[in-house]
Formats: structure tokens, sequence, C-alpha cells
């Protein structure tokens, strides 16, 4: 992603890895369409294109109501997109909608995040130990976030420290996440890694490949229910069951406080084509029907621990998220 | 399959759904090469294909020796294939082998497969309350057996009897049995069934979508421990952690009573290729590394109930087992 003051570079992650095409907005509705469209995706990264987004609006004069309207419809489940478009409405509020200050403020989360994901790493990767063999889901890294990334980031810190005996990626189905998005990073980064099937878990925790799950996050609940890629939450159960430990790398402002508990967070259901056929190339029947929720919600009683750029949060999560919380300069 | 005497017709499964094609086989080499290309697959129909391979090799003359060497190299995993050809060598020893008594003995492993089947089918589907919805990961349906299938004929007939108020079957990655091959049979019995991400158990079980995993097997091992398709003990994990319940269906020449428990079950590992990409289309980058472990062990500890062609054991399962092995006529 990058910031030009007058538009917004987004890197098309739906033509990734085959394609590296950049492309620029402008304003507010084509930034929320890339966002639905998943030209942007991951929860921090489309916190960041939602406020450049605002920052866009302000520039080119839009109506700001209707720039914060047609971002907050963009998707449902990540809070940082709403995290991001609160934190802007209250700096647009207060400047009266001074385009400067919004992209001052734009910048500023973005700048933040990355520096989260710094201290995310440097805090999860010091809970491994060395020779372990790690599995991650979904694509948490650069791509999806300022920078350096949240999982992933963790994982890239955790290899530089020579910790990883062994790394392990699932595909992510339906939009292969994983075998696209996290197989360029990794390859980037030097970091030698398997793809394994999303049904893997079991396998790799059961043989003693894999020691940790380690995730992100869309939206985390104020017990530590975390909403997250379909499939987190199966794979979590497969780590409890088969003696691995699970990992959420989640900046504080994936954390929801209110929301007592992961029952009301709404899940995003997407199209069925998304799961009919890959790359144009259909392999369902004529007619197949099928169901697409794109996360799910892995209870705090599955997780071992939950790294925010604050600290590690250890069971029962309520108190030291609170306590997070209170020691974050910015209340959401 | 289709059984003509001198010939064995398959259908191609690596072809469905786009395309019905079959295609005759007159050597026993060429029978081991369409079960180790997938060309037929499901534990019970490599064996029964098995059987029909040393049939030909009878027929057309070929050295028994080398025949039962070839199809015994075909694949590792499922123990149909070497119960078969165990059975076979036997009648092959007794007769001389003699090509009438093969044939005849290989017709009988085919109809017994269909008889037990649609025993299992009716075992299965009494234990599943009415208004239950169920999931189902792979093929095991009229395509994996010599008809109706294992859990899939569980699910056939607890359709019938109007048990199934909702029907999930997963995708099965990589090589997608569900969205090809499951959901063609479904479509073909006017069943209707949603395909879901492979990842999708913990949602569809935690939000009481599903009551019951209903799944086949490649292997069990005298104490109730299942190989079966890469994804089955993840889903059972999540079976577990979620409320579900977890049947196992498959007839009793799927069990090795000669394992005392799954430790020492060989697992397939495929090509790393079929991960990278989907019919032809890579989505993965240049030079990803893939692991491709085909089927993982479900401990018993996960498994509600194993539903034979002799009756519904249940935990702990070793007892139940053998006492099933000696109801069964013929002793492997």
């Amino acid at each position: 992603m990058r910031w030009h003051g007058d538009s917004l570079e987004l890197l098309d992650q739906r033509r990734l890895p085959h394609e590296e095409s950049w492309t620029h907005y402008r304003d507010s509705a084509s930034v929320a369409t890339a966002i639905r469209e998943l030209v942007v995706r991951g929860a921090p990264a489309i916190g960041v294109a939602a406020a450049y987004g605002i920052a866009l609006a302000a520039r080119h004069g839009e109506p700001l109501d209707a720039a914060f309207a047609v971002l907050r419809a963009s998707r449902p489940t990540a809070v940082n997109l709403f995290w991001a478009l609160d934190r802007m409405h209250r700096v647009a509020r207060e400047s009266g909608g001074d385009a400067e200050q919004l992209a001052a403020a734009a910048v500023a989360i973005d700048r933040e995040d990355l520096v989260a994901n710094l201290s995310m790493a440097a805090l999860g990767a010091s809970e491994i130990a060395a020779g372990s063999g790690v599995l991650t889901h979904c694509n948490t890294g650069a791509l999806a976030t300022a920078g350096h990334g949240t999982a992933l980031g963790v994982i890239r810190t955790a290899w530089q420290q020579g910790r990883l005996a062994r790394v392990y990626h699932t595909e992510t189905r339906p939009w292969l996440q994983g075998s696209r998005l996290t197989a360029w990073e990794l390859k980037r980064e030097g970091i030698p890694a398997h793809l394994v099937a999303d049904g893997s878990g079991a396998f790799l925790f059961g043989r003693g490949l894999v020691d940790w799950l380690i995730v992100g996050a869309d939206r985390i609940a104020a017990n530590g229910d975390t909403a997250n890629k379909i499939g987190t939450a199966t794979l979590a159960a497969a780590a409890r069951s088969f003696g691995g430990k699970v990992m959420v790398v989640a900046p504080l402002s994936t954390i929801d406080f209110e929301m007592a508990n992961g029952d009301a967070i709404e899940i995003e259901e997407r199209h069925a084509d998304e799961l009919l056929g890959v790359s144009g190339s259909r392999h369902a029947p004529e007619d197949t029907m099928a169901f697409n929720p794109v996360f799910d919600v892995t209870p705090a009683r599955l997780i071992d621990l939950i790294v925010t750029e604050r600290g590690v949060a250890r069971p029962p999560f309520t108190q030291d998220l609170a306590a997070m919380r209170e020691l974050c300069t910015w209340k959401g």
C-alpha cells in the first residue's frame, strides 16, 4: 500500500502471485470496492486502506458522511475497519473535515500498525522455543497489514532468531491466501516452508511436526473469542486435541471490547462461486450448492496466547486484554 | 466398475464430473496403474478392482506372482487392497491358478461389498435422529465401493428415511473428491446438499448445523484408530470440541486386526503438484514446496461409532470389532 497524498496505490492481491499489478485509487467509493472485492484484504490492511479512503474523500472534496458510510459497508467482520473509521471520524469532527489533518491521521494509523507489528513479532517470537515447528493459516504478512505482518510477522522474526525448525502454511480455501500470498511472502523472505492442505492440522500436530498454530484475527471479543479465516477454529481444535498450542497475533485495534464474547460477531458469507472452482476453472458439477462463510470463531478455551503490541495475554484473557487497553494511549 | 469376463471397465474418476469416460482394462499392470493414478479410488473399490486385476491376469495367462506383486505395490494405505489380494491369493493357491475360480472369487468380493454397504447403510442410518445435520468428507459413495457406498451410503439411506435436515460435504483438497465426486453422486441421487470448505467443521458443529461427521476408512486398527483421507482427524477433533459426533463406516475388510493401533499405518505421500494447483491451473508461486500426505489417522478416542456390515461398534472398540470378526464367515 503506497500513499501519495492525492491517491492510494494498492497491489492487487487477486492477481498474486502471477502478476504484481499496482492501481491508483482517488476516491472513497473505489477504495470501498477494492476492499469488498479483495484487491486489499487482511484486517489491519483494510483498516489502513479505509483511513486513506477518508483522507482521499477530504482531499477531493467528497461529502464525508457518504464516504464514511460506503467504507463502513465494505466488509462486516474485521473490526479494524470500524476502529480506523471511528478514529478518522473523531478527527473529521474535531478538525471540521480538514484534509491535511485527516491525511496525517491516516498516515499515523498506517505507521502505528507497522510499529505494532514489529512489537508483536518480537513478543510472539520470544514465546517460541528453539527447534519448534509452526503452522499458519491464511495470510497475515506484509500484504495483510501496514508491514511485517501479525502471525506471519512472528514467524518472520522467530525465523530470523533461529527458533524455527519447520514452517508450514495452509492453502486457505477458498481464496487460497496461503498458496498464493503467504507462499509469495515467505519466498521473498527466503524462509523455507511447506504448503499443506487445510485439513492437515491433526496430522502435523499428531506427528510432532508442529508445536504452534499461529494465526491473526479479524475481531477478538473481550473474553478472547477470536474471529478469523474459516478453518482457524477447526485447526485450533486439532491443535488442542493433538498436543499443539495456539497463538493469536493481532493489534489492539482488533479487539472489540464492546463484545463480551464471540457469539455476536457477524460472519461474512461470500459467493458460492469461490468454492465451486478455482481461478476460472470450475470443478463442481452444475447446480451444486455451496455454503461459504469465510470466517469462524475460535473460542477462548482453545487459545493459549493472544499477542498484541502491548504484551502477551494469557487465559483467562479478559483481565490481560482489559489491562492492555488501559496501557493504550488511544482508547477507541 | 463393470466386469466383462475378459476385461474390466472403469469410469475414469479423474475426469468427473465434466466427462463420463469408461475404459477397458485387460491386464493386471494396467489395473495397477489405474489404481495408482486414481482412475479408480476409494478403499473398497480398489480392493474390488485389484481382485478383478488378478482375474484378468489368470484369464490372459500372465504369471500370477508378478500380477500379485504389481497390484500390491499400487497404493500403500487402504488395507482392502491387501485383503482382497490375500483372498485371491488363497483361491489361486487352492485352485492352481484356475481362471474360472479366480473370476468367480473376484465377482464374489464385488457382490459382497455391495451387500455389506447396504447393511452398513441401514445400521448407520438407524443411529441418526430425525432432523439431524450431517457432514461428510472425501467420496465414499458408489464410486468408491462396489455400490451404494459406505459413509455416503449411510447418508443416502438416512435421507431416504427422512432423517436428514441438512447435508454438507467438504471439497476434500487436494484431489477434490468432495467437489467433484460426492457432489456428482448426491446430485444424481437428488439429495440436496451444500459444498463447504474443508476447514468449516468447527463452524458447522459450533452453530449446531451439523450433528454427525460421517466418514469412511482406508484402514482401521484393532483398537479403532482409523486412517482416512487427510483432514478427517482434523474434522473429528472439531466435532469433539464443538459438540458433534463421529461415525466411521467401513466393511470388515477395512479392519487390520494385525495392527493393535494406528501408529504403524503407512501414510501415502503424493506429489506436491496436487497441492500447488488445480486442474492444470497453478496458483502457488514457482519453487513453492508442498507436503502432501493424503491420509491421516483419527484416534479411537475421537470416534463415537464404527459401523460395519456386522453391526455397530462402540468405544472402547477393541471388543466389538473382535466380536464382529468372529461373526464373519470368511476370516482374513
